[in-house]
């Protein structure tokens, strides 16, 4: 515990899990930032809940290390972490997936990334990556057959959480991770691969068709500048990983690239600054419906749904689907637009701090979190839902589940769940008649393209809140 | 001619076709706004080519009479009520085709719209509407079938145009059209109809199933309130119309409703202010692949493309597809959402003002405007590509068309469209490289879903100006 933590009121005690203080220089001012609590505005949908009785609130700090992430999959059988309460305050730190498309910025240096990414002809540091057989039965591509391919951090587990509660996600803070090489201090650098489950795959106007091609971006670390630029790009090309599979395809998660086997082309997108949204593509909690699944496509429990807007000052509302809810989060991204039409954003490492605050089922009763059954984002200044080709798609496409979403993604049936849950959200947490919601979604709600590259395609609805007058009221 | 309409130089003279005095009320501080003409930005596509060689450019008054306005349809083949020459202004009318939803907010008094939704036993002010048969013979609907709705204001001609000209047209300002009954002075009304073509309609919860209903909004006209909000609602029943055919749903526009028939239920969406953002639904050209032209899909020329950002400031590039080019703009909006999921906006008359560029296809060589084949969108801020399921269905469709397009909306298709259209701008007006574009589009460029009511649906990308640092050095 240090003075850093300290708050007057309830009093915060910090913990690091596991210990390891070279890490905990990104959490200092983080509770400069949980002072934003009281400010999520009178519209917020839990206000009334989040009156903690307790006059200690713990203050917990999860390093990312090959010891604290899962790799590819979200489980309702994995082990915790740790155990907080409602309330309780969670600095975690995660790590993008794409590190190793440039190990000189992304990993060198850096303990705990390099501990995930460890890889020699012995041993991997994380083996498991993916919801696919260890024994890469399948295509013998590795370990979990990068069948899911996100480093998420946790879980987390909630203590009382149970199915039917509701999970609140408060995101306090979000920062990127100092790149760890003293040649770019000051630093954070991204990866963009443009990948064989791009949009834009299959459609190409150039030679030689198809490709993969991956962008390095260079992000601001120490927050001056609101902004990424490209540094240079090269073409994937067969890379044959310390195991000695040969990937001719971006098809397994953190194979290292031999950058003496690609060509780096510098001063791409020379004139063009990407204004950086920092994120979480992958924040939510366990599934219930199968053991080990796949972290790309998102569901009811939330996980990869790719919105640029749940990042700081945003809240995620959850249904908690397993005992203890399991929250984890991955994916972290500086930047992405509605589509992620490549196939990834500026996948770049970032700490997050995170409030968790659980709403237990027999306090919902007469509240607008009562009949939420899908994930739920509140930011400062709207409400959005998402939708999905398949809202629940493990309950709903049976054993194959996990296999088949990917032969039946669709935006228009995502914009089919989106219409049905904005309706839903309109009526029970605005009591508008059906009427009503359906009138108000066409002239004062806007419809978007979250991803359509998750396999679970997915469009969201936005609707401000100052559309809401008498509930400010 | 008024002092309203001088300016030092050039010098604007000023005409109004047909002379309708009572209507050049609205035209008074038009000219202020044309003042924000050099305010477009450097970074506005056509910047080069706005120097005018004319010492007079002259600002045409176009009123919306049922002498002005076609109905249901774009023809290559109407006559021009005007001929402008390049750099010209007109004022042009709008009148909603949702007004006699309510005659006494929307009608009464004011000549112009009374002359277009005029109706006895023997007679329309406007016969046809539509693109249908003007002898009703396949539905008997009446005149046109209703094949196509939209009330258009033109077709207003620019000198020398052709087939593989840019038209450039400049939305220097939009205002609401003030009611005309002394009851509701200073407030303009829209109607929003959830009708059978919405994305809702075989998608209901309550009683009774399937069902069509009109809420009526009210508009600040004096321009002191920036919301809108809802009056009163009241379900469709059969209405039968003067020429006695009984419309069981809105299956034709202008159909007086009989308010002796609905029940009125006042009060809906109490607590709700809807942001107004007036724009033209429908603003095109004429496209040259059929004579007649249903109003409702939107194509390579335009037309109904429904996207609330083509308002006040904005700016549309479209190729000229016929002789003339042959602009009109009708379906005023005061708001909508990405999607007009029920089918239509708030439906409010509004008259703008518009200058009309041409460029040359010679001039073009060089410039980014050189392969545009499709309508772009400038506004303040951004540029935006509109992407729909067939981009020209009229010719990807065939002879049938008109009735297919119905048959194949997707939005699937929409955003593949969108991808390839924002890929091309990307390619030609900022000269990036195919993976430079591709890269761009995942990590800074928005997809949203445009309207899934129109029959071609659409889906926009949208990339801010602001990413382009070296377009403003």
């Amino acid at each position: 515990m240090d003075d850093h933590h300290h708050t007057s009121s309830p009093q915060v005690e910090s913990q690091t899990l596991p210990a390891d203080p070279a890490r905990r220089r990104f959490m200092q001012g983080t509770l400069a930032s949980t002072a934003a609590l009281g400010s999520l505005g009178a519209a917020s949908l839990a206000q009334a809940q989040t009156e903690l009785k307790r006059s200690t609130i713990n203050h917990y700090h999860i390093p990312a290390t090959d010891q604290t992430v899962h790799w590819g999959y979200f489980s309702k059988s994995l082990t915790p972490l740790v155990e907080v309460e409602s309330g309780d305050f969670v600095t975690i730190e995660t790590v993008t997936h794409h590190a190793y498309d440039d190990y000189e910025r992304m990993i060198k240096g850096d303990p705990g990334v390099e501990s995930i990414y460890y890889w020699d002809h012995t041993r991997k540091g994380v083996n498991r990556r993916g919801a696919g057989p260890v024994d890469a039965s399948l295509f013998g591509r590795g370990a979990g057959e990068g069948l899911g391919v996100h480093i998420c951090t946790g879980p987390v587990a909630v203590k009382g959480a149970e199915p039917g509660d509701i999970l609140e996600v408060r995101i306090l803070d979000v920062q990127p991770r100092p790149c760890a090489n003293p040649a770019y201090k000051g630093k954070s650098f991204g990866s963009n691969a443009a990948a064989w489950w791009g949009f834009h795959y299959n459609d190409m106007l150039e030679e030689p068709k198809p490709r993969e091609v991956i962008t390095i971006y260079e992000v601001d670390a120490t927050g001056e500048r609101d902004w990424a630029k490209a540094l240079y790009n090269f073409r994937w090309v067969p890379q044959t990983d310390p195991f000695g599979v040969v990937h001719k395809t971006i098809d397994y998660p953190g194979v290292p690239v031999d950058h003496s086997k690609v060509q780096e082309n510098w001063g791409v997108l020379k004139h063009v600054r990407i204004p950086i949204r920092p994120h979480f593509g992958v924040i939510g909690v366990a599934p219930k419906e199968a053991d080990i699944v796949d972290s790309i496509p998102p569901s009811y429990t939330g996980g990869n749904i790719d919105n640029w807007r749940i990042g700081k000052e945003a809240t995620m509302y959850y249904p908690v689907a397993v005992a203890g809810a399991l929250f984890s989060v991955g994916d972290p991204h500086a930047s992405q637009g509605d589509s992620e039409l490549c196939g990834t954003a500026i996948e770049c490492s970032l700490t997050g701090t995170f409030q968790l605050i659980l709403h237990k089922q027999a306090a919902l009763k007469g509240t607008p979190l009562e009949s939420l059954t899908y994930p739920l984002l509140e930011t400062r200044t709207a409400f959005l839902v998402h939708g999905f080709s398949f809202p629940n798609y493990l309950a709903d496409l049976g054993a194959n589940a996990q296999s088949e979403i990917y032969q039946k993604s669709s935006i228009d049936l995502a914009l089919r769940d989106a219409f049905r849950k904005m309706r839903h959200f309109l009526m029970t947490t605005q009591r508008l008649s059906e009427d009503e919601a359906v009138s108000l979604m066409s002239v004062g709600v806007d419809f978007g393209v979250t991803q359509v590259v998750d396999g679970n395609w997915g469009i969201h609805a936005l609707i401000k809140k100052s559309l809401f007058v008498g509930g400010e009221g």
